[in-house]
């Protein structure tokens, strides 16, 4: 079924499958990676395949050519303006919509997304960075919210972003229509790694993949979910829901493998894949 | 209508207007500005008059002769002692309530609100500076919960300081009746810059201000709306009232002269007032 | 009344009382103090007994022979699967459960609970490490969430690491299973102090213990409840609860005594105890 996925033609995403890492790349280098509505469809149809595939435990998501996104596509807001004049419908909304759904459809994926983040991460780049477990910004990292100074508002970033970094700083950086590198993406909390060059990102990430390998994918995508939605509601409420997850988890064959390889000294199986 | 606003007397706050720039002083230097019942009512009524106007797109708060706000008033507190005996309402309970719905307003104010922190930053004070959007500490600052000390909780504050940097270090402060100095409130996340004298101080004023004049009035005021519900809601929650309001921008006469003026290379109007 | 939990029998923990502070050992050194279904029913019962007790101001949670806690227990676990066998119930959503509801009982506690944190903090310990209101990391602590390695979730411990550290980093370290130092776990804001040695660890809690005693019990109790209410609810809302738990601390026994030593310039009564 991944393979299908894989023949699919696409024209503004790439795929790759390594092993159990998928590879996702922004593929429209012509416009920096810019979001269009197809790109959006594309990357929304990925993780709709993906969502119950536990062969797939992480995704790296990356942008061609150097840049990760330089946000929402000005082709698609002329287009949704032609729209606009002839329609009852409200094509602005719609896409814009469309946007959102997809950043909390990747904020949700069961698998660990890592972003690698260069050059620019602009606008709806810079939400789709906002989801990710594990982001890494290089050293060309140009982040950016430029929405206001457009006259429109970041209406489907600046909320991720606020669950990103905490209210404080996400209201500084929305009303300043703040940029600022990678450096100081890791100090703002939203990237976790810096990586100076080609070699140490290559480093980071190979380090990220194997913590990621002695992980269950199961019990990963477990805790993912439960991590989301403790983000949101009050831990006491989780206590009765977190209790049967794990009672569920400890008599799966993810748990009785894992037990049994801890007690036996040995990998657990999905430690050698 | 801001006129008005400026020709009124007040006894505990003082205003004045710099083109866009509102900068609204707390005036009573002789108690380093402490937060009376008197000064409650009059920032909540600047605050809700300047609510519809966009011409005002900065609040510049700040504390007359070196201090920001000591803190509550000890007459209030004596007065409403004296009210209390003779009285069948609550006059603490009352006196409380208002503050903490100033401190409610100040935050949800649609401009961009910039406290300048010097000297003391105590009990109330602490609280306003928690709810702005820009905070600089200088040299002098002096942040204090010292509520508990005197036998009473910094009630309407606390929750604020937890808004502003999260349970982790406002339980610890709040507990501890914490006090620390302008460099550790940047550390802790409660301001945002740090200004070693009155010459830096100025500069990031400066640069802030000229980072808020590329930003659109209205596109402003709505992302700091869709900013502050997100640190209350669910993002999945706020996609669709957020594709509306990005509808209604991008058609609306912000929009429209910022991606013409975009597309001309120009400067946007509301970046040359 | 607090005699007689300190004349009880315990078998994992062991318990201390010195002045208002009350010292707390996770006792199980054969097992690096893992948090057996007997331990966590032995500090809930301390919990419940010295909840209203106002007498006990602060509670230092520390495990026995260099270790804080290594999780839990595996014997219980064994027993649970045995019991599973033979049973309608769920055995391991029980002992799931009561380990989730500990936590949030040491959560709410009414006293300021400082966390000593050496050698192991691993799964349980790290969770019971996350609802400390004050936590001090030794040079020789480490951190890990290694549940997922064993192909079972941090069930009830990721959410309890959300509201500690919100959800960037927390899903990083749960969806990588991470191992870190106590250096790390202040940067990341699990601990707010790092201690290089003993001298350090010791210096650090009298500071912490002398801010304490300055700090009236039943009004840190109420800041306490509403610090942790803020964590879960909108601001708005607080603002008429605060209000009336303001004006009742104001006219109570520890308001009244506050103001007058304040006025008078004495120490509060309790800060002589």
């Amino acid at each position: 079924m991944i393979e299908e996925l894989l023949e699919k033609e696409y024209t503004s995403i790439a795929l790759q499958q390594d092993g159990w890492v998928l590879h996702v790349t922004l593929n429209r280098p012509e416009s920096r990676n810019a979001m269009s509505l197809a790109m959006v469809n594309e990357l929304g149809s990925v993780f709709d395949a993906i969502e119950g595939k536990r062969e797939i435990r992480a995704i790296i998501l990356r942008g061609a050519d150097g840049h990760f996104c330089a946000g929402g596509d000005i082709k698609d807001m002329a287009n949704a303006r032609a729209e606009a004049a002839k329609s009852d419908t409200d094509p602005y909304y719609q896409l814009n919509k469309q946007f959102g759904e997809l950043i909390a459809k990747v904020n949700a994926a069961p698998q660990v997304v890592i972003a690698v983040l260069e050059g620019a991460v602009l606008g709806g780049g810079f939400g789709l960075a906002c989801v990710s477990d594990v982001a890494i910004a290089t050293d060309s990292a140009k982040f950016g919210l430029p929405e206001t100074s457009l006259g429109i508002p970041p209406a489907q970033i600046a909320p991720f972003v606020v669950k990103r970094i905490g209210l404080t700083q996400a209201r500084r950086l929305a009303l300043l229509g703040a940029r600022f590198d990678g450096k100081t993406s890791v100090e703002l909390g939203i990237s976790h790694f810096y990586a100076a060059d080609e070699s140490q990102l290559n480093d980071t990430l190979k380090d990220v993949l194997s913590s990621i390998q002695k992980c269950a994918p199961e019990a990963n995508a477990m805790t993912k979910s439960l991590v989301l939605r403790a983000a949101e509601e009050n831990a006491r409420d989780l206590i009765d829901d977190a209790a049967k997850l794990f009672s569920q988890a400890v008599q799966g064959k993810e748990g009785m493998a894992g037990t049994m390889a801890f007690v036996q000294k040995k990998s657990a199986p999905w430690d050698s894949e």
